[in-house]
C-alpha cells in the first residue's frame, strides 16, 4: 500500500501515474476543481473553454489549455512542475486535441467534477474509450493526508474555531439569522479563510432542517440555534465545525436530546482509530441515539471526509465498511431533529492517528447558553 | 419560435418540456447550478448528494433530493410552484430513484454543468438511455433574455459600472495588484453583489496574459493597467466589465494601439442589431484590428454571452453563424496584448434589441489616466 505522507507535490503526478496502472486506466482527464489542484497546484478557471490535465498511465502528462490562459498555466505550479503545455486557438477543437494525445486509449478516467459539457464531448471524440470515474482511483492519493495536509487542516479546525468564539456575540435577541449570517461570513474572512463555503444559522424550528442556511427569521430568547459553518483556507484545505447554541435557555425537551447528542459524538469520536470500518464509527453515534428513542430523528450519516473540498471520502455511513486508517480526515457529526420544534447537531473534524484520532475542533462541546441581557 | 418575453418563472418548465419535445428527448435531467435556477428559482446546494429535477417531455416534473435537503427544497420556489419532491435516504441509490422516474427513456438530456459522478452513474442506471446536452434543448430558452432579465442584468451593469468609477482611487503607485484587487472585491459586494466572481488587475506585462488575475507586482506610474471585474447579484444575473488605466501617462505604443482598441470596440458593439451573426460582430472588431496590424495580438473571441452565469450562449467567435436576436445579452471585449510589454481590453455586456443594441455598461471607453500625485 502506497503512503503519500512523505510525497512533494512534485511526486504526486508520479503516484497517480502508479496508481492509474494498478486500476487499469489507460489516462487520467482531470479538469479544474480540487483533483487538479491537488495533482498539480494549479488554481485553474473552471470557465467553459476546456482546461484538461491528461495523465497517462505511462508517459508523460500534458496540461491542454486554452491559448489565453498558457501563461497562467506556464506561471502557476503546473509549469514549475516541467508539465507540458499545450494550448488551443479559439477555433481548435481542444477534445481532439486531448484524444490525440492517448491514442488507442481505452479506459480512461474522468475527474469526478468533470463537467457534463467535458464528459460527452469526450465520449464523441473517443468513441472507444470506456469512461470511468477518476474517484476511485485517485481516492488513495487524497483520502490519505500527509503530515503537511494534516496541518493545513489544523490550521482550518483553529480558525473555524476561532470563529466559533465569536459566535454567542452575534446571537443577540431580535437580529435574524441572516444579520448573525453575515457576521458569521465576515468573521470566516477575518479567521484566515479566503472563501465561506457555508454559513448555517438554524434557529428555533429552522434547526430541525440539517441543511436549512439562513433566513429572515428573527432569533428571541429560548430558541436553540444550531450554527454549522466552514471556509477554504488559502492553502486549498476546508474547515467545517458545527456547534448548537441557546439563547438564555433551552425548552427542557431541547435538553434532553441534547445531553444524548453529545455522548453519542462523543463515544463516536472516540471510536475512531486504525482498522475500525466507517461504518462502525456511524453505527456508535446511531445506536447510543437509537437507544435514547431519538433514532428516528437521525435522519442522515454520521460525516464526510474532508480535505480540498468540504465533502470528500470517507463518508462515515451505514454500509461503507472501508477500514479507517493513518491520515484520514472527516467529520463526526450526528445530529438530532424535532419537525416544527428544534434540532441540534455537534460537529468535529478528526484525523485518524496511529494511536487512535485527533481531533481539529476543540471549542466546548456542552451547549453554550447565551446572556440575553447581552442583547442589540 | 417561441419567445420567453412573457414567461412568468412558473412557465419556464412547461417551456422547458416544449422544447424537450421539439429536440426528441425523452427527458431533461438538471442538477444544480444555472438551469435548475432558471427553471426553479433554486438555489441547491450543489453537494456529493445527488439532488436532481427530472422534466419528462411529458408528465410532471419531479425533484429528486436528499432526504435531509427536503426541507429546503419545500421552502424553496420549487415547492412553491407544485413540483413534486422525491426524497432518497442516506443508503438508497438515487440513480436508480431518477431511472425509475422515467421508465423506457431513450435520449436524456443532462444539464451541462453535472458532474461526472452524475453522468457516469446516471449511463449505469439508463443503460438504454443515449446521454445528450441540455444545453442545446435549453438554450432557446436561457438565451433569450425576458425584460424581467435584462432588468435584472441592467442593474448588474450599474453595480459593476459604480465599481469602475472608483478604479481609479485604489490605483495608486506602489499598490500591489492583490491590494488593489482586496479593494475592488469589497467595493463589488458594496455595489450589491452577493458573489464576487473575479477580479483581475493586471498590469504592465502582466496586462498581457487575458486571463491573469492578481499578483504581488507592485504598479508603478507609467503602467497601463487592465482591469476585468465582475460579480453576481442576489438575483443570480451577473456583471462582467473591463476597462484599462494607465498611471500617469502610458507609453507610446501602448497609447497608438489603445486608440486602434477603442475604435474597434465601438465598431462592434454598433454593429449588433438582430439578424447580424455572432461572428460577424467578431469580425468587426478583428478586421478593424487586423487592418492597424494588430490582428496577431488579439488573440481571442470578442465576446460570450452572459446571464446566470458569466459564460453562456452566444459566443462570439469566428464559426458561430447563430443569427442575433431580441433579447441576447454578451459582452463585446476586443483586447490587443503584446507579451512582455502590457495589453489593453474593453469589454462591455449588450443586449441585442428591436432597433439595435443597449450597452449596459456606460463608464468612459477612452483611457483613464489616473493622477499619481494622489499616491499612498
Amino acid at each position: 500500500m502506497t503512503s503519500v505522507d512523505s510525497f512533494a507535490d512534485a511526486d504526486r503526478l508520479v503516484a497517480a501515474q502508479e496508481v492509474a496502472r494498478r486500476a487499469e486506466v489507460d489516462a487520467v482527464l482531470v479538469t479544474p476543481g480540487p483533483d487538479l489542484l491537488y495533482l498539480t497546484g494549479y488554481r485553474a478557471i473552471a470557465l467553459e473553454r476546456l482546461t484538461c490535465l491528461v495523465v497517462p498511465a505511462e508517459g508523460d502528462p500534458v496540461l491542454v489549455a486554452p491559448g489565453l490562459e498558457v501563461p497562467a498555466a506556464q506561471a502557476s505550479p503546473v509549469g514549475a512542475a516541467g508539465v507540458s503545455i499545450r494550448g488551443w486557438a479559439e477555433t481548435d477543437d481542444p477534445y481532439a486535441l486531448v484524444a490525440s494525445l492517448i491514442p488507442g486509449a481505452r479506459d480512461v478516467a474522468l475527474t469526478d467534477s468533470m463537467a457534463a459539457t467535458a464528459v460527452l464531448h469526450l465520449r464523441d471524440a473517443m468513441p472507444k474509450a470506456r469512461q470511468q470515474l477518476a474517484g476511485p482511483v485517485l481516492r488513495e492519493l487524497r483520502m490519505i493526508k500527509s503530515e503537511r495536509e494534516i496541518e493545513h487542516l489544523r490550521r482550518a479546525g483553529r480558525a473555524i474555531d476561532s470563529v466559533h468564539e465569536q459566535v454567542p456575540d452575534f446571537l443577540r435577541p431580535g437580529r435574524t439569522e441572516r444579520e448573525i449570517g453575515e457576521d458569521i461570513a465576515e468573521a470566516i474572512l477575518a479567521a484566515g479563510h479566503t472563501v465561506v463555503d457555508f454559513v448555517i444559522v438554524a434557529s428555533g424550528p429552522n434547526g430541525a432542517s440539517p441543511h436549512h442556511e439562513v433566513s429572515d427569521r428573527r432569533i428571541v430568547v429560548g430558541d436553540p440555534v444550531v450554527v454549522d459553518i466552514g471556509g477554504t483556507m488559502a492553502s486549498g484545505y476546508c474547515s467545517d465545525s458545527t456547534r448548537t447554541y441557546a439563547i438564555g435557555h433551552a425548552p427542557d425537551d431541547f435538553l434532553d436530546y441534547y445531553a444524548v447528542l453529545r455522548d453519542a459524538q462523543r463515544a463516536a469520536v472516540e471510536s475512531v482509530r486504525p482498522g475500525v470500518t466507517a461504518e462502525a464509527v456511524d453505527a456508535v453515534a446511531r445506536s447510543l441515539i437509537t437507544a435514547s428513542g431519538y433514532g428516528e430523528r437521525f435522519i442522515h450519516r454520521t460525516g464526510h471526509g474532508i480535505g480540498l473540498e468540504t465533502h470528500d471520502e470517507p463518508y462515515i455511513v451505514q454500509g461503507n465498511v472501508e477500514m479507517l486508517r493513518v491520515g484520514m480526515a472527516f467529520s463526526v457529526e450526528p445530529g438530532i431533529y424535532l419537525p416544527g420544534k428544534h434540532g441540534a447537531r455537534i460537529e468535529d473534524i478528526v484525523v485518524v492517528t496511529p494511536d487512535g484520532v485527533e481531533a481539529l475542533n476543540n471549542t466546548t462541546h456542552d451547549l453554550v447558553v447565551t446572556d440575553p441581557a447581552f442583547s442589540s
